[in-house]
């Protein structure tokens, strides 16, 4: 273990944050990626893939809980998930919580699953072992191109646009995430960074526009994460993912997976765009505008 | 002009923003405080008071249309308006693109306002010289004590609660606020990062909560104030402020003031408090528990 003082990753339009760290307590590069655990001064382990940050135990909620609950809450009676990526676990967990009969999930690398399991136990808190989740190890997208299951939500919980999961976000893997839902069927994929990865951003809102009948944007905030201010979109083709549709979420309240972030409230306030995102604009413009970036 | 490299606020939680500058246009201690103007990468310039970052020209409209278009549009006629502190002028443009008869407005440090005027004159945009505003260089709280005149809406744009502006969060001040609205008036003050300053958030919502009969903190984004997460309070003995009373936004559109970031739903969606700070516990408790904070 080495002292290793601040984790950042790189900056964007001359913005950075940064975390304290007081030890790497693992480095490994898988067939995928390079792994790394660190141990933060306030945020608890954090796990970064490729140097770009996943997870960290102290700000997970924010993220999982949107991922999650806002399409299980949005289907009136969500009985088959599939979770591509989320090797962390966090996201199976959340799942859980809600009673569903059957959750696929498909991580293509093993190294995660095995590594978040060793170093941030508690992001899945033995979800891995509940009898209604199933782990398979491989390429989601060809997964979802070839299976003949079909599943109430599909959720993306993956590294950015930007990188290796950007098949996760290109029009054709879009498609047969439509195949594969079953009538009423909600998808939400994690978004990325409206406010640093705007171009990535407005791509994958486009490209699933080209697929789906509905197309939501939403946000949550995730401190740890580049930008602090989060995205996921929901897509469909028949159902509105804006509000929770009833009071199960009062279940959630004595589950293993007790909101910190969520609520029906927070629920529907995530889909309220700023004015600038509602237009097609970059969030602040002006900052792309000096970064000498199109934002039109 | 210096090239300087980057800004950031000392680190609170182990965390940390910074922002790439390009150089320091100006230094200046007043008799309140040291004034800095930086010019930086990507944010436009920013005004820094004794080192804490009080805006951007790039992300401001998120602080100034929250802080002022939620309650001058949830109250049904606002006249009167009093704006305390506020020296860089963009509270008062954003009130002055409302159908107001009179805003005064009481800084304490004339330095701040001819240093925005002189570096950063696109925040005012000559607000100034408008014949409704009128400003005062003094003690706002020594002000709102004395006066005689009633206010529609009151506003607080202070620094922080922490530090030389604290009696701007006191109960005897909330005391004489109240006493200074008319009928019907509603109250809002800037309430700092409830992620990073969540000791000072609410004791500055508790206080509140000892003088008003209504007390509604909500959220904004700002991406260079420390932790991004930014929330106001809105107090009122009797008037909701939880959403626009009718369709006057619409004139803000065609305004001076265009907003970037306030629209009808993001006003209703900002009093959306996440479940830990609707539960009166920090943003994200552990954060507190590893710093050793007491947390409830």
């Amino acid at each position: 273990m080495t002292e290793i003082g601040w984790f950042a990753e790189p900056p964007r339009f001359g913005f950075q944050q940064r975390l304290a760290v007081r030890s790497e307590l693992h480095r490994e590069r898988s067939p995928y990626q390079e792994i790394v655990v660190l141990d933060t001064e306030n945020w608890g382990r954090a796990l970064l893939l490729d140097g770009a940050l996943q997870t960290t135990e102290v700000d997970q909620a924010a993220y999982h809980e949107m991922l999650v609950h806002v399409p299980l809450l949005a289907h009136p009676r969500p009985e088959r998930v599939l979770i591509i990526g989320g090797g962390d676990g966090g996201s199976l967990r959340h799942v859980l919580a809600h009673p569903v009969s059957r959750v696929l999930q498909v991580e293509i690398d093993e190294a995660v699953v095995r590594n978040s399991q060793r170093w941030l136990p508690a992001l899945s808190g033995g979800a891995f072992d509940d009898p209604r989740a199933e782990l398979i190890i491989g390429d989601g997208v060809r997964h979802v191109q070839e299976t003949a299951e079909r599943f109430d939500v599909i959720l993306v919980d993956s590294t950015d646009p930007v990188g290796p999961a950007s098949d996760l976000f290109s029009v054709p893997f879009y498609r047969s995430v439509r195949e594969a839902l079953r009538p009423g069927g909600l998808f939400v994929t994690q978004c990325g960074s409206p406010l640093l990865m705007a171009d990535e951003w407005r791509e994958a809102i486009d490209a699933l526009r080209q697929v789906f009948a509905s197309v939501d944007p939403y946000l949550t905030l995730v401190p740890t994460y580049p930008g602090v201010i989060w995205s996921f979109a929901a897509a469909s083709m028949n159902r509105s993912p804006r509000m929770p549709l009833d009071d199960r979420w009062r279940t959630l309240l004595a589950s293993a997976a007790t909101p910190s972030y969520y609520t029906p409230e927070v629920h529907r306030a995530s889909f309220a765009l700023p004015a600038s995102l509602l237009a097609d604009r970059p969030l602040f413009p002006a900052l792309h505008e000096a970064a000498g970036v199109a934002s039109s």
